[in-house]
């Protein structure tokens, strides 16, 4: 349904969230209607309790339903790239495109703490609008709900994706041979050390900002050029090393790195020599981890870099009979360290 | 997968949730197939970032896939009559159910507070995958995400829901015309007074408990006998006074309720008095309202009566040529009263 066709649509008197507003009555109504069904246009005007979605137009587009649901907790929920409708979007997106899904329709479930300014509401809401737009995706259905001050952070945000698999699509980490090359699609740790310096008790400096995108573009753009690439995973919390750690439990094979292969903003070493943290942990929100067979490798690497979100894309390390289940980085001086699965926490709701 | 053939899955030795639970490293790992994989035996083994489903099988259920999210907040969480994740499951499901569809496959994001006791989280997984399992459905994916302590209270889920709706069945509000029939399956507000008792800072003491059920039985047994049903919809929050405020608004009708008809426990028409809540806006999560036209009220009556669900389904109502959008009590003294929306909110946190 298009803007103009839509009915009148309340504007809140409210500035700031209340208890009423998750009480299921008439303020919560217009609450959803004033910001959520002004921004997520394929709301209906007459929400029911769920979305109706034509299977017949998801069988088109192939054979299986892929779902995924990540909750959302970052802090600060505004940070240099993005804030947290993005990070909701483009992260159940991407959840959905690694593993060859063409992502179609979201849900979208808010938790805010009374006293959220309405305006941040409004932000986050048309920022999550302009995210599903650019991803093609759609939010069909939500639920919001209040709770009083102190008993949550701000806005959490719980998004819920659904897309389809082309028929001819086998991605998955049991598919991992030896020799297999791994490649990611630019600069590592963008986000986590931008959310960190967005903290601001570091007093840092920087002018980072979260790599925060829908990847499912250029993932069509990867797919296309090398069809055989095993597998895809999007380096989130935990950052690459951890990925790379299930990837190698899962094969039984053992993974290097090429510590100098790494695509690492100075700013992003730099922050990490300073605060003591290892740049393989820190958190991507639009970065991903492809293994391709080798002789696919170089396709596969234009293709990335032809597009936008893969300028970067560099090798980083390869697949290797060895230590089952061992991630090691080659460093510059001719050492080896072993890169271990994350035991702890670096960086707490850094998403 | 049956249970005796899963990997051995390790025991946590921490007792309360941590930082490192949510960092998406090793403890977030061991934390998740401690608790989760244990428990949610439709998850595999190894976690990919997605569920994947056959089109074709859900194709054979009906045209239309149903999606839907709510996120639970419940004080309490654990409660006479369920708990939390108890809520979860059949509030989702219901969702799915009310619109005709057969409820399939869940997902399930979690927010954790810091210091919350492992074993609660064991008993409120537990208690999921008891209530998915009674429904019929799978919970295929999940998220887990941890907060510092104070920045949520003890556990959030979101679930979500898909489902498929048979070709032939065309429930929704729009529907409703003069004359038709407002039927519930049963006592009105125990969740609301329930949850209400469990607070404990009213020291009201009462037996009462939380109706938490899946209605998906129930509804398939009153489609089968009503198969004019116009609609149907779960009176959580806001109680049964919204959903029909909601249906006189859609319908453009007037709707006339019967004070003596309204099925209340002794106790909930007590507590209510006290208190000075009225019953028609407490929450239920067990209750649906159905407009199914006259000629067909007595079948559907029925069937409700005959499932452990509906035995004291009662007709509260009736549509009406009136004022378009209006809902009134008619009072046992011959009285009559406006049913409005509900304006402010009679109690947070309910579900």
């Amino acid at each position: 349904m298009s803007d103009t066709t839509r009915r009148q649509l309340p504007t809140l008197a409210a500035r700031a969230v209340t208890q009423a507003h998750g009480g299921g009555g008439k303020a919560m109504k217009d609450l959803i209607d004033d910001v959520f069904v002004r921004e997520f246009t394929a709301l209906p005007e007459v929400l029911e309790d769920q979305a109706r979605l034509e299977l017949a137009e998801l069988a088109c587009l192939g054979d299986r339903l892929a779902m995924t649901t990540d909750g959302f907790v970052v802090d600060p929920l505004f940070f240099p790239g993005g804030d947290i409708g993005k990070l909701a979007v483009c992260g159940t997106v991407n959840d959905l495109a690694v593993g060859g899904a063409h992502p179609r329709y979201l849900s979208c479930a808010v938790i805010l703490e009374e006293g959220l300014p309405i305006d941040d509401l409004r932000r986050i809401a048309r920022s999550m609008a302009t995210a599903a737009r650019e991803a093609g995706v759609e939010i069909v259905t939500g639920d919001t709900k209040v709770v009083e001050r102190g008993a949550c952070d701000g806005v959490f945000i719980t998004t819920t994706g659904i897309g389809v698999i082309p028929a001819e699509r086998k991605l998955g980490i049991e598919r991992i041979q030896a020799d297999d090359v791994i490649i990611v699609n630019g600069w590592l740790g963008d986000h986590g050390a931008a959310i960190l310096a967005a903290r601001g008790d570091l007093s840092l400096d920087t002018d980072l900002e979260s790599d925060c995108a829908s990847l499912n573009g250029l993932i069509e753009a990867l797919l296309a050029a090398a069809p055989e690439t095993r597998c895809l995973r999007d380096a989130t919390r935990g950052g690459v090393a951890t990925v790379l750690n299930e990837m190698a439990d899962a094969s039984r094979l053992a993974i290097e790195l090429d510590d100098l292969a790494l695509p690492l903003r100075k700013e992003v070493r730099g922050m990490c020599e300073i605060l003591g943290l290892d740049p393989l942990y820190l958190a991507n929100e639009g970065k991903l981890v492809a293994v391709v067979p080798a002789a696919q490798a170089e396709a596969a690497l234009v293709a990335l870099r032809g597009h936008p979100l893969g300028k970067e894309a560099a090798i980083i390390g390869q697949a290797l009979v060895g230590k089952p289940g061992r991630v090691t980085l080659r460093t510059g001086f001719g050492g080896q360290r072993i890169v271990d699965m994350l035991v702890g926490e670096q960086l707490p709701r850094i998403c």
